[in-house]
């Protein structure tokens, strides 16, 4: 199990830009192998290669097949992912439900996650070959993701299903109470010393110090 | 407290591209106020444009200003996106701690997001105008996320902090055991009418078949 198992295939992908993005997304959340079916007469590589950025790795080692067969034929699980709905779509799942059991799934066998061209998604065809489906939750009035968002909301919930997360960060431990009683009371010096406030208000001022900093 | 009530800021922006991306990833996600804060010579409207497809609403309707101050003066919580690590980042939180405080925080006062320029990120002076600060979980190998890919995470958690979720589905009640048995029947007829199987082995077959539709 592991997220360099799982494979990204652009199904009849159309633009270069999209391309490069959908590498960089990759790369950002840890995945590296890609495949295209059929890319279209309308992909400048070019324009992918400038998206990329510093994914161009990414883009050099995806490997170009003719069919669909061709690109998931040896997975195992092979997840479609379409934001329409109709009845051969009832059964998909959110990608934070989908992403820890199919990260679970990846490295045992090959598995792949399908992102339709950038017209109409997947057919019902190529939806019939996967044993999985994935919708992203989003507003219904515009329920259309640009491929490459699709593709990171995707990479986004693998990268954390795999633990690859960091929890809110307390790096430092608490001050003990006798630093923070020394800090007081060094304050307490120098703002009288400086003339902060008037010794009347002192006492005052520093219980609102100590609710502020508590 | 509402999605519609966060104002994404993008501070310095360059490309025509990302803004018309972030502006649709905004709308995918229920977002709709945009701030531009002193957008760069390079930015190109009609890319931006494109990119947006059905989210020009927002792009027409983004308000552009002069400084930081101009965009989230009158803000309460104000979260700032940084990918770079360093003593003033510390107290990052991940998008997914971050959302749900957020989302309720906003509505009250206005918020805001705040992105930096595709080329630095937020400065320090920025980061420090905020009360906030959020960090996306992303490989090591690549911790560089593309504007508008950055935009739709923050802005997907949002999402679905918002309760924008749906869950696992199970829109048909379950087959009652008479209509099942009765279904069984007619299996067992039409399947020996046919020939799929002689009589021998019917009975083994038939209890296969209920182990895979039970």
């Amino acid at each position: 199990m592991a997220l360099k198992d799982i494979r990204i295939v652009l199904v009849r992908p159309m633009y270069g830009g999209n391309l490069g993005s959908v590498c960089r997304a990759m790369k950002n959340m840890g995945l590296s192998k890609l495949v295209l079916v059929s890319p279209q007469d309308t992909m400048d590589m070019d324009e992918a290669r400038m998206m990329a950025v510093n994914a161009g790795d990414i883009l050099e080692r995806a490997r170009t097949v003719h069919t669909l067969e061709d690109a998931v034929g040896d997975c195992g699980a092979v997840a479609g992912t379409s934001n329409r709905g109709g009845v051969y779509r009832l059964h998909a799942e959110a990608p934070r439900d989908w992403a820890p059991g199919f990260l679970e799934r990846s490295g045992h066998t090959p598995t792949a996650v399908l992102f339709g061209c950038e017209d109409n998604g997947l057919s019902n065809e190529e939806l019939a070959v996967c044993n999985l489906l994935v919708r992203i939750p989003c507003s219904p009035r515009y329920p259309s993701l640009n491929l490459a968002q699709a593709v990171m909301v995707c990479c986004y919930e693998l990268f954390l299903a795999g633990g690859h997360y960091f929890p809110p960060q307390e790096k430092h431990p608490e001050a003990p109470t006798e630093l923070r009683e020394r800090m007081y009371v060094m304050w307490d010096e120098m703002l009288s010393t400086i003339g902060f406030y008037d010794d009347q208000k002192a006492e005052h001022m520093m219980m609102a110090m100590r609710r502020i900093f508590s």
